[in-house]
């Protein structure tokens, strides 16, 4: 069943705030086995919110709708949803004494943006926010139903899963599977050179990319008669994939590369150190956005020099003779906080995130990162290019896949 | 004149990939004087793109898509327009000489792909893709022009900058200004009860909300007979609201919470150190995403109880005696730093991010942070709710509003 989704808010329109809803309900509806033909976004006007709504009601059965159920002025989709189902807003009374418990129970008063959230379509289903005040609604257009969801993420997730999802679940077609390759090292046109022929080896593949620095993504979706044929297909083309891209795959579906080089660490044993210069923590912060992340003792973020000598004990004489962005650094800074933390493992990024402080030598860009381990010591460097988030990410990642490449036995690039 | 965009690509509709580029480009053409009344996305299906392009090029004279430019088999944008304007696709040299120049420059040779993107709509205006290969190309339909950009946010970005504004801007209206003031520390709807009146007071204003997580935007938008009566309408409301909010707003525009405190540890002329536990590096990273912040020298990621007692010099009695999260080891913390990095200030945070970790009498959520400075020792605690990233976000800014209360002179909350 093809589902349209529509988003409303000025801060949309007017590119204030991402639309990460969009993403995360297209994501859901695909894997319930729902294909989102179409998605919209309209500012917070009422009449514009009210032509959206019935537009993709009249092509689609379902359309879900986020956004504008808040407590402020500039909230009017209650007001829209009900002039286009041609009624008007009523205030329920159980969903005030919801807000009202919720909001005296953080000590705080009722006050009138809590009383508007209580405002909702006469006729429509009321949909409880178990996460906020604002509740959402259903409503009949036609032949379409049209769900609202509040605009904030948290709350419009936990809506739809225990609210609409099970309510829409059973009109989904289950025909296609799709699996995610999760890729890191090859640009996207190596991958598509790689893989070229995939497609008509096994027709009713359809292969995707999705790049996000400085990762690849790659879909291989099947379509077939039944999902447990298009599952087949699926599994199929996947493994000549994987066959065809090696290590260069370190993952499927919801891994994220930071987890999965920690979960390369752990399966050796090892307890782990990092080191870090110009990506000034996000090393630390990419292992630690995740939980299971015990294998890391410490992490030490050396942006001045002085930290470096103080903290890792890299010699006085190696940063005046090499400078804080070389080989010999990177090496002193893995092998110093290795020593400091008595772990297996260490490693360590020294380099120039720019924008400036590059030199014709030293560039904005370079950078050298190291892996102290049971087995030796791995240096390796490169010039990035890009902004400065982009040299951090980049050389995150770069000393992250070296690592993941050591414990896991895996060939070094 | 209002702009529609259309955003291609099944990654899309499928929702796996958020659509930063609509964010991006509603914000420049926004801010370039013009309105963006509709935004559409569809997958990567020719019919499709066909239709949304004649569809969105029937109802406004500017069109900007994003999407569908690369090497791979999926990216079928050019073949699209090039059916929406009735022509074929042509090779044109100049652009196959200079990608094959950007792919042998790396040392590459150039393959299927890469030739690919050198086929443009016969008829086309050409636009050169100054940061990568794949260049974009404009079309006219009817009365509608549509610019067809590369889907990769950089290309996109500077191709936007360098080939479409120059060529649109001169048909941008200009009668509204925006002032949005960024704001820390009080809920949204606490914001709307402290700012109501202000769009009655000031007529032409409208007040506009953004949740992001944990900071509240708040847009002050003023259209008046023309631009430079719109900027006095803004800069006067915009006097008020700063009134209603106090130091709970902490900068404008661009500003960015993380680089807005750093400017005030700058201003005091202090060096900073950091340790974290539960955050992992993320206050680290927040500082050091933002140039010109050497006036941190280090940061100690001490995840583990030795790494605390080893780096940090805390104590084995207040760790066995408090636990590790506790007021006495974020003092510890903080302290221990201060002396290791022999700086003016320093800040600390431990805290159980969850999802697992809590107990009955310490619950994941809770989080205690403090800051030793010249003046003394502040601690503070709070039960942060949400999943691992908020507690880690809200502990983050936590601590560093407070650093910049105490840098600033400012009162702590």
């Amino acid at each position: 069943m093809a589902v349209a989704l529509l988003s409303i808010g000025t801060e949309l329109t007017r590119g204030e705030i991402i639309n990460t809803n969009e993403a995360w309900l297209a994501a859901e509806l695909t894997a319930a086995g729902f294909t989102v033909s179409e998605s919209s976004t309209v500012d917070d006007d009422v009449d514009r919110i009210v032509a959206a709504v019935r537009q993709l009601a009249s092509a689609h059965r379902l359309v879900i709708a986020t956004g504008g159920l808040g407590p402020t002025t500039d909230d009017l989709t209650a007001k829209a949803a009900a002039r286009a189902m041609g009624t008007d807003l009523v205030r329920d009374e159980s969903t005030l004494l919801a807000i009202r418990r919720r909001v005296e129970s953080r000590g705080k008063t009722m006050n009138a943006g809590h009383e508007k959230q209580a405002e909702v379509p006469a006729g429509s289903e009321i949909l409880p926010n178990s996460s906020g005040s604002a509740p959402g609604f259903g409503i009949h257009l036609g032949e379409s139903t049209v769900f609202f969801l509040p605009g904030v993420p948290r709350e419009m997730k936990s809506m739809f899963a225990e609210q609409v999802l099970p309510r829409v679940r059973p009109a989904a077609p289950n025909n296609t599977f799709q699996v995610r390759l999760r890729t890191y090292g090859l640009p996207e046109s190596t991958l598509g050179e790689l893989l070229k022929g995939v497609e008509e080896a096994h027709p009713g593949i359809t292969l995707g990319y999705r790049v996000h620095y400085p990762e690849v993504d790659l879909k291989v979706h099947a379509r077939a008669a039944t999902q447990s044929m298009a599952h087949d297909l699926a599994l199929k083309a996947t493994a000549d994939v994987r066959e065809r891209l090696g290590t260069a795959v370190y993952g499927e579906g919801g891994d994220a590369f930071p987890e999965m080089v920690g979960r390369s660490v752990r399966a050796r044993g090892w307890r782990l150190a990092v080191s870090e210069s110009c990506t000034g923590g996000l090393i630390s912060h990419l292992l630690t956005s995740y939980p299971a992340s015990d294998y890391l003792v410490g992490a030490a973020v050396t942006y001045a020099n002085s930290a470096k000598t103080r903290l890792l004990g890299v010699a006085e004489d190696t940063l005046r003779g090499h400078g804080a962005v070389s080989a010999e650094v990177a090496a002193e800074m893995a092998q110093g906080v290795r020593r400091l933390c008595e772990v297996d493992v260490a490693i360590s990024v020294t380099g120039i995130a720019g924008p400036t402080g590059g030199t014709a030598t030293k560039p904005v860009g370079l950078c050298y990162w190291a892996v102290s381990h049971p087995g030796g010591l791995v240096v390796r460097d490169r010039v990035f290019s890009g902004d400065r988030e982009e040299v951090q990410l980049g050389a995150a990642y770069a000393v992250l896949d070296l690592l993941r490449r050591i414990a896991g036995n895996l060939p070094e690039r």
